[in-house]
């Protein structure tokens, strides 16, 4: 199941990588979600915070970017997720 | 073995995704490394288009995003670098 997190330019990324920690302690899938570079920045320092909180309980994450079409106030956006999941997760699960 | 892939904010990434899959072709381990939110998001968006290309020749990568201390003049600067491998790979192969 996944999680969206949306992530802006001023977003805290330790509090973001908080968030992504706790949806995989859940046994969910993270999506950062952020649309622009600075938010786009902020969600990658996030995964990479998590990253490290996670490998403290010996969990070992990786991410997969993707672009994602999104709609604000009626016009089309390129946003870019990042799905986070645990290193041996099956394709699709 | 790593070979380390430099993006600049104005970096063409299409240019930059192919050079990542080139290095993935040759069973190597690229490393996009970027300074900078802009840089950043350019590098990532790389990663995306180096997946596409990629999944095409059926090849699934996944990336690790991690900070960098880089030295650039005489200051010490924090980059961030995407290490783009395939999903079956081994830790620290």
């Amino acid at each position: 199941m996944e999680v969206i997190i949306k992530v802006a330019r001023d977003s805290d990324p330790g509090l973001v990588a908080g968030a992504i920690a706790g949806v995989i302690r859940e046994g969910k899938r993270p999506q950062a979600r952020a649309l622009g570079p600075s938010a786009v920045n902020q969600a990658l320092k996030a995964v990479i915070m998590a990253h490290h909180y996670l490998a403290a309980d010996g969990v070992d994450v990786i991410c997969i970017p993707e672009f994602s079409d999104i709609e604000i106030r009626g016009l089309k956006r390129t946003a870019v997720t990042l799905t986070v999941e645990p290193r041996d997760t099956n394709h699709g699960s």
